[in-house]
């Protein structure tokens, strides 16, 4: 029998599940939950009921598994609670700092409902944090680097929006190239977040606005782009469109460690990421934790958990047996 | 209390573990357990018992894990299911074709004791495994390949010094750089593993040898270099000791997935290593992985388990909560 999966939400990420469960033979997308008009969201899969989110508890035995899909600053900390405590539930919440508060709200509503969700899966945080956390543990003397881009930063971007005479803008995070040659050549430089990145930023100016005065805006404004190298190039709405409607991203983890008589030698482990589709790939990642919490449900774990605690095993749809002999 | 580690063997792999050890708060080196005249056998850390392995069931209840540092060849098939029975183990056993014959030894030996086991821990088999079997989870539309080194091939130096009129030789695997760009490029291309990589041999002659026997004889040779791109430079004893002494080694795993309405969109994950050493990196592979077969252990938790079975949290000496806080 399939695993039946739930999406809250069908935005990009929503979408991005929709075409991630259609890769996966275990899996079948039951329904669609939105605070829209149910009957104004077309999915693009054959079959897939969409409920209005008010109605879910209809849901309750029907879906194996909600997966939220949506935003950290208010979705989620809302409805991951409220929706563990009817069903397994799989969220990207990604505000690192409130990660803990919301752990702890999660954990007691999951084990309330007698049901397993999975917070924070996605990438970063996700796949890069346990990266982060491996790497350190198996070279615990070094470095440690997390480097984003080339990729869309939506809230730099949301930011030059605001400026005066802006009609549209979107802004890359790329990495230093020479602080990158620094940390993969094992040096271990102290640099911070802002030595390690560039801000590049695509402006369509409104007719008439200054342009200058939305170039200074932006390269002075504290926070998003004071200190950082930035660059501001004006573009027509078209090549805006044209070049740049996509939703790359990526990375790099690094942990440039040292060993052995004396830390003589230099180790280095590199997990990087390079995605035309920021929300496809993070949508991939909710896939596989969504396989997790059933398969831990299952076995009567409850609570909330990371993917710092699902064996790489639970990820995947085959046996013990198989994955032995296939990959290890 | 410290985990108290038990090492199994002294060579490169035994030692690497010591200095491993030494970078761990929560561990300590008990013994060193050998097949040698105990008393010849000189550990670089002070109090380290040094243990003949006939005596090896003296340690029972001193030790929390003991780690086998012996070769996949002779050495693991035997020593992992015997002393599963008595210890909780952790071996890097890496015949990959012997694995699942492997595993149900161990598992057997180890429920049979009431022990855990962990086996084949390390990079490859180990993080490599994890990190293919996880990635095409994630992606399951795509292409994953592994390319090794640039790294020393014990296996292929041993064939050539095999060659008559050959004092020394070491051989480094060296990945095909136009096969891997292909690869990043999300071009999924059908390459095989000699396409992948090529093979540089460093020789030393004996004196008066004929050399372009050896080069021939090297070139031509079935399975190892027969079909690879090989090339052979002879030197001198002293260059070999001075330039080539070293134990470096690593490679790449990389997944090429496609995402989204068409499969349109091209997503790269890249797990990469570059290491000055080898055997010491292991080490600290087989490190975090006897810090979770005890903890496994504690939680009733036994037989024979892999990468792929446990929770990354469970190889760091942090709590849950910090390990939110910091990596996540």
């Amino acid at each position: 029998m399939k695993i039946r999966v739930g999406a809250v939400g069908y935005g990009n990420l929503g979408r991005g599940m929709e075409y991630a469960i259609a890769q996966t033979p275990d899996m079948e997308l039951r329904c669609i939950v939105t605070r829209r008009e149910p009957s104004g969201v077309k999915p693009a899969t054959d079959g897939v009921e969409v409920l209005h989110i008010g109605d879910i508890r209809r849901l309750a035995g029907e879906v194996d598994v909600m997966v939220l899909c949506g935003g950290s600053a208010t979705d989620l900390p809302a409805q991951t609670p409220e929706f563990a405590k009817l069903f397994n539930v799989v969220d990207s919440f990604d505000t690192h700092a409130k990660i803990p508060e919301h752990f702890k709200n999660v954990d007691g509503a999951a084990k309330s409902g007698g049901h397993t969700a999975i917070i924070s899966a996605g990438w970063d945080p996700g796949l890069f944090s346990v990266n982060r956390m491996v790497s350190e543990a198996v070279l615990p003397a070094g470095g440690s680097y997390t480097f984003w881009g080339k990729g869309v930063s939506q809230g730099h971007s949301d930011a030059i929006r605001r400026i005066e005479g802006v009609a549209d803008a979107r802004q890359y995070t790329v990495p230093v190239q020479s602080a990158l040659e620094a940390v993969r050549g094992g040096q271990n430089p102290e640099i911070d977040t802002r030595q390690k990145h560039t801000r590049e930023c695509f402006v369509v100016a409104k007719e008439g606005a200054d342009l200058s005065r939305i170039e200074r805006e932006i390269i002075t404004m504290p926070d998003y782009f004071a200190d950082y190298h930035t660059s501001v190039r004006f573009i027509s709405a078209e090549e805006l469109a044209k070049d740049h409607s996509g939703m790359p991203h990526g990375g790099f983890v690094i942990r440039g460690g040292k060993t052995g008589r004396g830390n003589e030698n230099s180790q280095i482990i590199e997990y990087g990421l390079k995605l035309d589709s920021n929300p496809e790939f993070t949508a991939g990642v909710l896939t596989v934790c969504a396989r997790a919490a059933c398969r831990l449900n299952a076995e009567g774990v409850t609570g909330c958990k990371t993917m710092f605690d699902i064996p790489p095993a639970y990820f995947s749809a085959e046996s013990g047996d198989e994955l032995r002999k296939r990959y290890l």
